[in-house]
């Protein structure tokens, strides 16, 4: 058998804590499978004596995680400290740099540093992988550059973070308001204390940014995603969409159209027979579009220490077993730089909310004002309410440019018959 | 750029004309991401003459395809010829042993004698690849052998034939019968004219035997497949099983439970909410069950020409980026023999359609049969009727023996009240 892989692990917290569970239960499993063994050669962790899932004995501890990227006694970095600079990114460019390759989940670092730390790895020759970084256990990451690589990407579209689907399917289950389920989910350790990462997109924006440049071939360019998060969404717009024949759900979209790359994160209502739809609780889910294979949907656990150490796992195995592949398929020189659409560019349909007053001639004004802007209504809900009541009037739309759609959401603000902000939701068809 | 990894194409039906369409097509594309291009050297088919989808202008012609075993200007044989034996074995036979590697779709040989040709791969050290040989577009071998390499599989159960679930399908939405749905499906080329190897179950057993050898180490057992088809589903079964909350699908399931390994074909009653429920028509799905990793579903096109091909060359572009993976993930000398569950150690629920006559006692008297070998039912239909008909009595039962429940059916054949064979499918928790 070949000599061992010999393993640095810096962190030991959930992600850690159940790679270190993997590599030490399944030891034999994978040495077979790999042709050699998977050995963890030091670990680092703030604690040492915090009782952990994992069982630490007869682990050489090291105090500082920039030690072991000098560690002679080691051939790759599995990093879980998390976060895209300190300790992670000095950790991981130290590692690089010495030819050490280096598996992550940080999708924060690689979303933001990805090309730089790539360009250290060809360099020295090291690997850097991180299929943990997206959609949890599901094997998205080798899927877009083994799997599905014969094909021309057109669209990729995800559920990416477990979180906000937590959050939107338990608001739905449970009648209940985004506020109260977001704290019942910090409470229970499901959602963090600092919840807008999650929340407000910006988790699903880095494993957007990398998963179009996986299938577009450019740096990943997280400066620009058109990013909105869940929190305006109401359970009343939930039971507007069910009534339409629509869920909510905040989607991740890369797609290449005619006027650019599109890369954009925010809610969208897809309908209630597409795959995404199904996709409950803290399941991650994504629709990948390629022209050869047509659509095809991976599904499963998006986070937690199982999944996540799968992924990682499954890496280091790549590298045990002397894979050598770039980390973006293409090397940095080849990645190219897109034209991005513009959001004002998109075309698709619109749920529109409105809260007007009640009186005669409000629904003519309004739909004038979609006349004037050339677009072409599909459905319109008003239900009864008590007189005197601001009432709330929704719209969906055929497909139309959000250029047509901003400049008429303008002039129904404008409108004295107008009470609230209008309220838009993007409708994805899938 | 290195040199070009040199392709040799046996076969130009609707599967070597669709890998000849994206290494023409999407050569540019291709030869970037893996850094060299994907060349065809020369091609083989029956027929020059005959009208094909793609372009084959240019390309050098051999009768033989032999002679594409021994050319010393093809590095990679792709065979779509097709047959577990005759020329398609002979072709990959001598291939592999002049050291040329060999990427193939053809699941009835993979599983037939994919050992052999695994030993002949090692020995010369060329490659033989064939994700496409199961589930089409879907890079499930690959999620086997790597995205997933870390788990310790439960169960791999799957839809794997498209065209039994398209025909359960048109049979359920067109209310029709089997051999109305399966002429019709004749008719449009979707179905074969001998059917068997599609409604027999026996292509599905080929595929769960190859997805089980790489989820458990073992060499393809097709021998040790339990094997049953579609032909005795009726459209009143699935009625029953609509009232019941289920829909009936053909999986292939292979599991390692402590009566050894599960692997068997046949149609199962699956729950509504399950994703396996939703999948329709020529889709297929596998769920694949990791320990670490959970439930992992992937679903897409299962045959044609874009998903079979986007599959084939996805394989060529491992060979041309230097991948060396073993066929079943271990070297053959290391693959084990295991023991296997024999099908009256299965431990399910069961659907139990019975032709009874209407008269008193009869429920009782079946009801005892089951109390007898200690089976708890779970639910009980029978519809109201005209006087002097056979009745239609449905039961499912809670989880027992598959031995017991022979041994009920047995003894419900036996009663004077009954005055059909009993039909029976097995009920699959997923």
């Amino acid at each position: 058998m070949n000599p061992p892989l010999r393993i640095g692990l810096a962190g030991l917290g959930t992600v850690g804590g159940g790679t270190l569970k993997i590599l030490r239960e399944h030891a034999p499993m994978l040495a077979e499978r790999c042709g050699r063994a998977l050995e963890i050669t030091a670990v680092c962790a703030r604690d040492r004596d915090k009782k952990r899932s994992a069982d630490t004995q007869g682990l050489r501890w090291v105090d500082d995680p920039m030690a072991l990227a000098s560690d002679a006694q080691i051939d790759v970095i599995v990093e879980t400290i998390g976060g895209s600079e300190g300790q992670a990114r000095a950790l991981v460019e130290a590692a690089l740099t010495n030819g050490k390759s280096v598996v992550t989940a940080n999708k924060a670092l690689i979303a933001h540093h990805g090309i730089g730390l790539a360009a250290l790895a060809e360099k020295s020759g090291a690997v850097l992988a991180f299929e943990a970084a997206v959609a949890g256990g599901i094997p998205i990451i080798k899927a877009m550059r083994d799997g599905l690589a014969a094909n021309r990407f057109v669209r990729i579209a995800g559920i990416l973070n477990g979180t906000c689907n937590y959050i939107l399917t338990d608001m739905w289950v449970r009648k209940r308001g985004f506020d109260e389920v977001l704290a019942e989910a910090q409470a229970l350790g499901y959602a963090e204390v600092e919840p807008s990462f999650d929340v407000d997109g910006i988790d699903t924006a880095h494993k957007t940014a990398i998963l179009a440049s996986l299938a577009y071939g450019i740096a990943p360019a997280i400066d620009k995603v058109h990013v909105e998060g869940i929190r305006a969404i109401t359970l009343r717009d939930m039971e507007f969409a069910d009534e339409l024949g629509y869920v909510i759900k905040l989607l991740g979209i890369a797609a290449l159209t005619e006027h650019g790359l599109e890369q954009r994160v925010h809610p969208c209502l897809v309908e209630k027979s597409s795959q995404l739809a199904s996709v409950h609780g803290v399941y991650n889910a994504i629709l990948a579009q390629g022209d050869a294979v047509g659509t095809v949907l991976f599904e499963g656990r998006g986070a937690g220490a199982g999944p996540t150490a799968s992924s990682i796992v499954a890496d280091l195995m790549d590298i045990a077993r002397g894979a050598l592949y770039k980390p973006f398929t293409l090397p940095v020189s080849a990645l190219k730089i897109p034209s991005f659409a513009d959001m004002a560019q998109l075309h698709c349909s619109y749920y529109l909310r409105l809260g007007v007053v009640d009186r005669p001639g409000v629904l003519a004004e309004i739909t004038n004002i979609f006349k004037a802007e050339n677009i072409s209504l599909r459905a319109v809900v008003q239900h009864s309410h008590k007189p005197g009541e601001v009432v709330q009037l929704v719209l969906t739309t055929h497909e139309t440019q959000e250029a047509a759609m901003v400049s008429a959401m303008r002039a129904i603000e404008r409108s004295h018959s107008v009470r609230e902000k209008p309220f838009m939701i993007r409708i994805e068809a899938l």
